[in-house]
């Protein structure tokens, strides 16, 4: 069997912890290099004593030279440091970058948002996407050398609206958004409103009316399964749970469309997706059922007083809305099974 | 000073029991007879540990006779119990309904949603709700003798945007409404999903597409506040959280209105209520910060690109949310100062 | 590849569903029958929405039948229920028990504290658990056609202090362990004290005194590592997290025992487990870091002043603590490699 | 009515915002100048949203200065920063250290477990805690002028153990506790292992194997109850709850003691105390029922087989841990009721 020698960079963080966790399961990858910032110099079991089998692996410097000879790179960096790293390795070299640095197409909206110079977009890690015409972002990935991998949000709201829109039954006007997020989403920062006393047993907003960084990169999608441009009205809130994103999206219906259309529309869109399910009817989905798994499960209804379809997704923030689709994506650029090395079953209760 | 005899209908669960714990910290009450269904005949400690002083209190069957001489009856029924007791007690007895059945005003909207004959519309008691023209719920509370108490979501939703639609400052078609409750919201009945291992680390959804009962009880809140019917998509969501609602409320602007014009209707609203806070810019409301307490705490944003605005509420559902509406009405009916019993301070963190 | 056919009786509830979230990754199982009592009749999907891929499955009625030609059942039944299944299957498949029925050798003692005729002993399925001669349960486990799964707690308490008994660096007189277990190690009964709004945010203990079904386990296998009998003082709480125990075990030192010799035994008990980890001086385990991993991480410590020796071991009750072990057992039982469809690595955070 | 003027030095942290959040409630404080270190020059709300009524006041330096004209400093400081305050500040003004600076009696157990110069000891802020002659440490409050506030655990392990000493019943030589806290014991440290990611659905230990600083507070105050030196092995671990110690604390018996003798005992010592609650038999506490309340509940049970009593017991370490024992210190000191401003009802579920 050929195996790649893969290694991640910002190894000491949540998002690298779990690309670890999944590569640690993939048959064909063998653990190269892992790389931090602060806690260069530290065994990884001090920083993620979950990661057993890694416990005594040190952590280096992150540099270009100590992705010598690999194969896969994970870049799992604060934003705006991708873009050095991955210039210094070789064009063919996979590099996977879990950052937003090349996430969006616009360099003016990137600037906009983040107020650094645009890095350039790379081919986007979210497989199962639909664009208008009903290409999907797989055929992006096939081969790709440089992939960005999705932001967490944008992974539960894109997968939930894109059928809708693609297929004309929802508006893109006037989407509103609510998705609710465990507090791994913030990352490993130590910032008093993230302990623990604070964050459990309570529920808070954040970046409300417009600005968080992942409304672009939504309505980016959107617009791409839609064909025209969307607004989104996109409000994030931090849930007392370690992991998880549930996102309850809404658009206006266009003219008498029905709830049997709706679902047909999703069972078109994700019929054979083994990484995208539509419960059955009376299901919802919830962020426990696809905890440390691939899934996205949605479930959809049609509200004729109020003029709206709402389409629930749940994912988990860190597998499939960050590691999981990096994995996912690096199996289609290497032609792996697309699925090798990912679970669909959920770690529940 | 006037000591009034206070009883509690349902005292086992949920709102029985906040509706004791504060009427311990009551400096003119008395509590009188405890009523429950299946667990009449069992001391008050064993199903409320917390309510140390009441712990020997036997718990009666719920009957007229238990609540002979009574000056107020508080109600926290099952959803179609509530009317027969009332009927059966005096009319100068006050009655504090914390259940469904006399918040609707429409009859026909009643048997839609409950599917039972609708028992009647009661002076609702949210003081600071605000009418169209201006006058507050309050008005209709004092000296009353029978009140509904409101919803939990209704609460939170409806403070949240009232003074928006009331000052025309919000569209009132297309209004969107998705908010999180901790599981005692869902009381204390025992079903698989609010088992602690599955609601703990996980969010999901509930009632979506307009089926939960408390749509038209807000949606005849924000009519009365817009001076005209307005449509709501309202979805509910269950937190890892054992209290609290979060409701992120959002409404289309009417032309170009700002955030200063936002932020002025607000505080015209709720300059001088002592129970409605908006929050100084730039802070957002949590739930863990109005644990335990009366306050609901507020925040607003303009989104101009998604042309919504956007208004984010925090309630304890059991104490603003139920108990505490419940013991400030009776401060309004009874002529007690509004705040006396309730607290404006959570339990945090 | 040799592939087999699993069956499991009680696939409705807590253990069994993680008995299959495990089997699915395991790369020789076939997944025969699922059967169930009350939820017989179901889709699997709606009692278990984390075993995506078993969506369809309908649950049968628990009969002997159901499991004809199947190479191995495990059975997740209430106590009481496995012995007269497990007579009605060949001698030759493999019966793999998470219940207690077949874990005590003592009858007497089975009859003190279950109240019920006693089914008989099988093998004891906790491999790495030393016994005073220094021989391990793995060995019986070879080649079993009818195997105990451990108790939850007994696989923490029992790993945690074997080595210091078997060495005989701590007395049995008087051992005292205090355990906090997830919620879903009560299982899925519907029982007030279960419900969410009540165990979330809240501690609280149970069977306090001795009374916990698990103590003449976990005195079975410590009389065994110490070569005579022990008395251990234990008491269980329920902690706020859907899984996850943290025994906290002591025991009094024997003589002038320090930490050095108490390491040096547990290194040479645990040096070659790859399930069993003794973590480095100054990290102490957590319950997080083994969520859904078959590990057990323990660390140590000898108090001079209080002359005890402390052990604390973290597992997964689920996984590890029942599903993990039995499926542990099973590839012992058949000769697959010990560790395969296992994870060593938790998700975290 | 007598209103005394009272300050917090140190009111950003947990600890001085719950003594705001009791003295807001107290009927005959006023509330002076609040300082703060990191902090100062901030508004309250900013750091502590849930106490309302302070939102908008400011956060000065801690300096004697600030405290002119105060009848009462309460000092939630870091260890080793109350003492030059204090002495700063004149004699009759009513100064309670809620930090560890005057709890022990001994200067070289105080440099042991702190490594720096011993500051003295003030009278012990615990009423209700039996001495081996009958005497209560409240006798020592009455008209005190310098108070030291118990630490949290020693709060709970020796109300729970110190009748069945006092009385006898339990031999002191071998202790054994351990005990569960909810996170904001560790107060709003930026520490990674505190955020919630990391917390929540997690147990984990800490100062294991009498590391920590408030076993030698546990073993000073079980001495003066037994009358003689005590020996106590104390395993605090991290519970993810926000508040709420859980301590299991076992000793042996001494010769046939029973259930009821222990019963008794404990009846005697506390059935005149209003904030101890010896729970029913057949019920154990939980740190739910007493969240926010000034409540300690427990329960006793005897364990013939392994020769030990076990006494569970359950505090808010926030309140009866820290603040609401410092308020009640302060009743005695100043010739309030006892329970002025404090709560017996928990905040539950």
């Amino acid at each position: 069997m050929q195996v790649i020698k893969v290694g991640v960079a910002g190894a000491s963080g949540y998002a690298g912890g779990e690309v670890l966790r999944l590569v640690l399961g993939h048959p064909s990858c063998e653990i190269g290099s892992l790389t931090a910032g602060g806690s260069a110099g530290t065994a990884l079991g001090l920083v993620a004593p979950h990661l057993g089998p890694l416990r005594e692996r040190v952590l280096q410097e992150t540099t270009a030279e100590a992705f010598a000879d690999h194969d896969v790179v994970f870049l799992a960096l604060p934003h705006g440091a991708s873009a050095a790293l991955a210039d210094a390795l070789p064009d063919d070299v996979v590099v996977i970058d879990c950052g937003a640095d090349h996430r969006l197409v616009d360099a003016a909206v990137w600037e906009r948002f983040y107020g650094t110079p645009h890095a350039g977009a790379w081919p986007y890690g979210m497989p199962e996407l639909l664009s208008n015409g009903g290409a999907r972002q797989r055929e992006q990935l096939v081969g790709a050398r440089r992939i960005a991998v999705p932001g967490c949000y944008p992974t539960a709201v894109s997968l939930a609206l894109a059928p809708a829109l693609a297929a004309g039954l929802a508006q893109p006007e006037d989407i509103v958004v609510v998705a609710a997020s465990g507090t791994s989403g913030a990352g490993r920062a130590l910032k008093p409103h993230l302990l623990g006393a604070e964050v459990m047993s309570s529920m808070s907003p954040y970046g409300v009316g417009g600005g968080h960084r992942h409304t672009p990169e939504i309505e980016q999608n959107l617009a791409a399964a839609a064909g025209q441009p969307v607004q989104v009205s996109f409000t994030p809130t931090l849930a007392p749970m370690p992991r998880g994103i549930l996102a309850t999206c809404t658009a206006r219906l266009r003219g008498d469309v029905d709830e049997q259309a709706v679902r047909a529309a999703y069972e078109s869109a994700y019929g054979t997706e083994q990484f995208v399910t539509l419960l059955p009817e009376g299901q919802w989905p919830s962020t426990g059922a696809v905890l440390g798994s691939n899934q996205v499960q949605m479930q959809v209804a049609v509200d004729p007083h109020a003029g709206r379809v709402i389409v629930v997704a749940a994912v988990d923030n860190l597998t499939k809305g960050t590691a999981g689709a990096a994995v996912q994506s690096m199996n289609l650029a290497l032609g792996f099974a697309e699925d090798t090395g990912l679970s669909s079953v959920g770690v529940a209760p």
